[in-house]
């Protein structure tokens, strides 16, 4: 049994990550999105290992004081975390890993897992980024130009990744993310371990 | 414009290179597979410039002896070779393009070309492969059983590659050739060179 790759998905708010990485899963097998630790408290409809692991401030401290978490982060006053033994646990098991998160945690990953494959997600224009972050037209200009500032920042560390991906076309992106998936598979060193029987047939 | 990839296909005779290299060609734009040059005699329908670049023993020889070749070899008296300067025109180009080539040819380009990404096609199964090494049923067991010596004898040089495909169903296995294809597309240097403008204009 290979091992598993980790695979570090991140994109400004309006790239459209999320609808392409729930596709991607739904229609790839042996792949799971990590499911974070968080604090803040569930909402209606969300479940408990689903969702998210929800927990209390003071568990949350304590798994980041002994080092449990890959990366964690701070958001409006909550606190979000991905679990390194879940992760390595479905590693081990062979299955592949998508974390979704900004580049700060990207960097964090990286740093633990340099193994990680990173790919970046952009807005296919200007003008589509911008009709995204409008929401339903209900928000101040000045929130929407926060959120654009904001998505901006995150574009600068584009550069940080493996893979850049465009997402123009939802079909077409989504082939994309699958290619990277599907060739990371295919290296030799993968192969062969999964192949191993019919390596062994066949040069016998 | 990026610069294109140079893809090297290698397979035992059996394993469906033909087949698969031509069909992805069909279906993914801007890739191509590389001419050789020949001194062998052209059959009853081959063409000039498409299926072989046909030469003289002596054309060939001075060509070898000015290192205009990438790679090159003599099967059964015959002398095949992969020009680099057309080779190169390509990649210029932004293209892809393919060499089908087998362990040795493989082995010089690499040396030429460090960036080169290899590929190395196997049959599903040993029976599967003495079966299609056995044509139309009118050969001896011992030309059989040399075209299966040769086979393995091939196959012992996959670890030499950077990814295996294993060509059970056709489909699948040309699939995972057009994601090496794809996802050696979206690497952050190709792609930050093709969305140049885009970045321009997201980061502005």
């Amino acid at each position: 049994m290979s091992r598993g790759t980790l695979f570090i998905v991140a994109a400004p708010s309006g790239a459209g990550k999320t609808s392409l990485v729930k596709a991607l899963v739904d229609s790839c097998p042996q792949i799971l999105v990590s499911v974070s630790h968080t604090t803040r408290a569930a909402r209606p409809g969300e479940r408990e290992g689903v969702d998210y692991h929800f927990v209390t401030a003071d568990q949350f401290q304590s798994m980041a004081d002994r080092g449990a978490f890959l990366e964690h982060a701070e958001v409006f006053g909550n606190r979000y975390g991905t679990s390194q033994q879940w992760v390595e646990e479905r590693l081990q098991a062979g299955e592949d890993v998508i974390l979704e998160i900004d580049w700060q945690g990207g960097a964090q990953v990286r740093r633990l897992m340099p193994d990680a494959v990173s790919v970046f997600i952009l807005p296919p224009s200007r003008e589509t980024l911008e009709q995204r972050l409008q929401g339903r037209g209900q928000d101040d200009a000045s929130v929407i130009a926060g959120r654009m500032a904001e998505a901006v920042s995150e574009m600068t560390h584009y550069v940080e990744f493996d893979y850049l991906v465009v997402n123009d076309c939802f079909e077409t992106a989504l082939g994309d993310l699958r290619s990277i998936i599907i060739a990371r598979r295919l290296r030799l060193q993968v192969q062969r371990e999964k192949h191993q029987q019919l390596l062994t047939q066949l040069l016998s």
